[in-house]
């Protein structure tokens, strides 16, 4: 099937065949005026027969600029993700950027060797959201050192000086506690997925404010999942099932509510009846699931939109300092945290 | 915040600073047994020292490898995509590739200029999954020419000689056909979103096939759908409105699911007893939605590990000559598809 890739079409075949040098054949790909319209002519044709395409790399060598940048990501199974990526994308299009994707699965050692990958200037500027293991930062610094741009949205990194694209998390907990507590919740766990990430400690914040200003008891509300979806139903079961027994559930991220939803029918648990649902989701089904899911749901196009827009400010050298966006998120009330 | 890049440390700056040649500088580097061990030593421990990094353009210059394959696809907002996407990643970890993500948001256009700039050798491989507009194939046959291994997977090109990876198409739809028929259903709709892709036709040929073995009437079965939301629930509730009412729908792509779920909440009517429901798809909520949802659910990881153990063992330059692998699709009947 596969042979040697030498035989592709370089500027010293064109050159060679036209008997002018690799100079000439390169001024007059790029249209240059020292090269006359015949020799332009007699080049351009030579190119299309022969079906050369310049080399990116001896390009991006000359030139330091790939016009590509990297969007760096837990996964893409999350609907906040792929709808950033739209974000991100809707902006990047109209720039003439390609955009290529990389994910890190959640995993720290992935995300380290993506970034190292990149820091070779394969890339003109990167937009990312942290892995849920990723406390160390040194492999962003060693980026921006090679002072490749760089923006981050929604898992930023707090001790990294860069633009950032985030919503209103410590609000956003406050809302969801005070919601629940509303309608009648007394004993309310929060699922987190990381001990890392600023936005779930943010989140956390929150849920713990809102129970501090109505005298709850914010002991024991946080709850520690994992990425896989069997560990975690089994881990909520054995908290539903516990003495200190929740009335009240909040999902960090959107697997982890239909993780509660399969915890809840294996136990045989009514929501809301027995136990009231909210979740950080941007999922669209969520009206449609039995019952209808409760959710917080994030500005996700927007914040890919916003990361990209700024992205590109840096990529056209404006003078950017850098600065941190917030663009709220909405509490969309349905039935799975309604008093019954 | 931007300077220039040009100030990044390369193999000359090392050589200047050593007062050695670049030469001696690369093979030192790759640990030539031509160069001193105290030679190396000094070379290792300014490159240490500098942070330099290999320019993965140049090196792809002499090595014409870059260790990276590329994975086009229409999206990752289908769980599908996510999944395979999951699937792919799994092998490429361990074959020691970087993975890097394209999407081509369903637009021809998009794909074309995706596969332009992967032709210049940017990547060793490219797995994908043709846009629904896709007629057309020189774009592919092009990157053929380049010697650029290929692989598709689900959405293939059928012109196109290559390794595919497909699940029974025409099988699964005679079967949700089938299903349907069984459940009472005497006037099916085949909702589809591409008049172009192999897979739509083949699931579309199996609806017809399992309509003709019932002696029932073909005509009419096809509904054509775009890719917004909004215009599909519009022309959803048209369908369910019309004189030619139907009693059970196929969704041949997940996102239709959730917009029949819409239409029918819109218009009052009730999933199973006014119209039956079973759609294409490997959401994680199906068996958590009102009613939950019968499901033709495709191998997506298992398709993402078999395209990607089959472009490894191309670029492995193995000889293996151009298959199809066929993964079976599995029919998970729940409510949205039961008689009542």
């Amino acid at each position: 099937m596969k042979e040697k890739t030498n035989t592709n079409i370089n500027i010293k075949t064109l050159a060679k065949t036209l008997g002018i040098s690799t100079g000439s054949v390169s001024k007059a790909l790029k249209d240059s005026h020292e090269i006359s319209e015949e020799t332009k002519r007699k080049v351009r044709e030579l190119a299309a027969k022969l079906n050369y395409v310049p080399n990116p790399y001896a390009s991006s060598l000359r030139k330091q600029k790939s016009k590509t940048i990297a969007v760096v990501l837990p996964e893409v199974a999350d609907s906040f993700f792929s709808l950033a990526i739209n974000g991100i994308e809707a902006v990047m299009e109209q720039k003439g950027y390609h955009v290529i994707i990389s994910l890190t699965h959640e995993l720290f050692a992935k995300e380290e060797k993506i970034l190292s990958d990149l820091k070779s200037g394969r890339v003109d500027g990167i937009i990312m959201s942290l892995s849920r293991e990723t406390a160390d930062t040194n492999h962003i610094k060693a980026l921006q050192d090679k002072k490749i741009p760089i923006v981050f949205f929604d898992r930023v990194a707090t001790s990294i000086d860069a633009t950032k694209i985030i919503t209103d998390d410590e609000q956003s907990g406050y809302k969801a506690t005070k919601h629940l507590i509303e309608q009648g919740c007394r004993n309310i766990k929060f699922l987190s997925i990381s001990d890392e990430l600023a936005i779930t400690n943010e989140r956390y914040t929150g849920v713990r404010k809102a129970l501090v200003s109505y005298q709850l008891n914010a002991a024991g509300t946080l709850v520690k999942c994992v990425v896989n979806t069997e560990e975690n139903v089994q881990l909520i079961k054995a908290v539903l099932t516990s003495t200190d027994k929740p009335d009240g559930l909040i999902a960090s991220v959107e697997m982890l509510s239909i993780e509660i939803y399969r915890a809840c029918r294996d136990l045989g648990l009514h929501i809301p009846a027995d136990i009231k649902v909210i979740g950080f989701s941007n999922l669209h089904s969520a009206p449609f699931l039995d019952p209808p899911l409760s959710t917080i749901t994030q500005p996700a196009f927007e914040m890919g939109k916003a990361a990209a827009t700024e992205l590109c400010k840096m990529l056209e050298k404006k003078n950017v300092q850098p600065h941190t966006i917030v663009i709220p998120s909405e509490l969309h009330v349905r039935v799975s945290s309604l008093r019954t």
